[in-house]
């Protein structure tokens, strides 16, 4: 048995969400069954983060544990050829040791947040961000980030079917800022980075910062709902399409640097 | 009679492309059924460019002359109303004099071509970027673009079926350098400015420019290329997907400067 870490880059657009679901498809699955095409083997496809439907990932870390005699090379090439026309793709594959887990050996993850602040519908961006008609105050957004950061109970930002054993998690960044594309589109980027967030964690922020942006909460309301402890002080969950998982680090990574 | 100046942005992947054709649906078809449907007009929509079936547009300067009384808002927001669900938006809407033309009172088009230089397939910038596998050496590309520059006969770069009366165009700028999105992904960007452009000129200078990047054509063919004058010295023509009509200039544009 040879553990195969794999970088996997995906259009959340299509899928009900990276983990499998009985009622639709999901990017476990169509990566299970190209290893099963690829190899004869029934593996199940571990990953660092859970993402939603709707969802992207620019760099999400998996593994999955292969019987067969392959090389990293030959196995990403193999996934890349089964996987189309989905839109999934192996950017990276290496041998692992058996003890390293794509989730649990996880030191830090981090996330994209895409707003497309404009008037004029997406069309190119279409499902690649979240579009806010009403002009945002990007400088109060970030400011107002600042209360969410260290280790806090966030209840109110966690979904109802989050699986998380506990409510508190450590926030190490968040960041709300300017930034532009290669074409000259102009976004408002939020960077979030913690070892592990709860289940709707950073649509939950972003959307109460999308209110402050918009001047419907004041900063301090942010602060207010984090101390409320209850789902019901969250102000909007923000849409999965601006969502991104970007990277998961791990022990090692830290050794390379 | 009011003359609309609109500015368009699309993706041209649903498309036969800008301007009406007889088999299949086209940027114009839905612009100026989407004006019948407001107005009860049937009008003629005039663009500065002629984008290919997979051309994009970020600012494509169009107009359509209107009797019905309505302001540039309304209109606007009328058509991106009535544009759903094609990826078509106005970004911009404004009453111009009735001797103004988007396409011949136009002085300058500029075009960006993306290319995404990775073996990993595309995912989330699938038919937005033309993905090479062979690395690509960004400097040769640019120092070879250099020979293209000014007044030539472009016959070389020219499609079989363009219906300018002169291949002779004078090219102001051909730029290759390394660029990056918001999110971190990483392209090769080729800028391209002149007064106007042969029928697929941009992606046949693009395709001879890949074949330098991939050591497959020495600097100097490229001058060759455009000193044979005929189609048959052409090495490649880029695909659609990779092409974006960044924006039209107008002489008002310069004052405004």
């Amino acid at each position: 048995m040879t553990r195969f870490a794999l970088t996997l880059e995906f259009d959340g657009g299509p899928f009900m969400g990276l983990q499998r679901q009985p009622h639709g498809p999901t990017v476990q699955q169509s990566v299970e069954e190209a290893v099963l095409a690829i190899t004869g083997e029934t593996v199940t496809l571990h990953s660092a983060g859970r993402t939603d439907a709707g969802v992207h990932a620019l760099a999400m870390s998996s593994h999955v544990d292969i019987q067969k005699d392959i090389t990293p090379f030959r196995l990403m090439e193999a996934l890349n050829a089964r996987l189309r026309p989905n839109p999934i793709a192996v950017a990276h594959c290496r041998i692992v040791a058996d003890d390293w887990h794509a989730r649990f050996s996880c030191t830090s993850r981090s996330y994209a947040y895409r707003i497309c602040n404009r008037r004029t519908p997406l069309t190119l961006l279409r499902g690649r961000a979240w579009q806010i008609n009403a002009p945002l105050d990007t400088e109060a957004m970030h400011r107002a980030a600042k209360a969410l950061l260290g280790k806090h109970d966030f209840t109110t930002f966690r979904s109802a079917h989050c699986q998380a054993q506990s409510p508190v998690k450590t926030l190490d960044r968040l960041d709300v800022g300017p930034a532009q594309d290669d074409l000259g589109n102009a976004y408002i980027l939020i960077e979030a980075g913690a070892r592990s967030f709860l289940h709707h964690q950073v649509r939950s922020m972003v959307g109460c910062l999308a209110l402050v942006g918009m001047g419907r909460w004041a900063e301090e309301q942010i602060a207010e709902a984090l101390e409320a402890r209850d789902r019901h002080a969250l102000g909007l969950n923000a849409p999965p399409e601006g969502l991104y998982f970007v990277r998961a680090t791990y022990p090692e990574d830290a050794e390379d640097a």
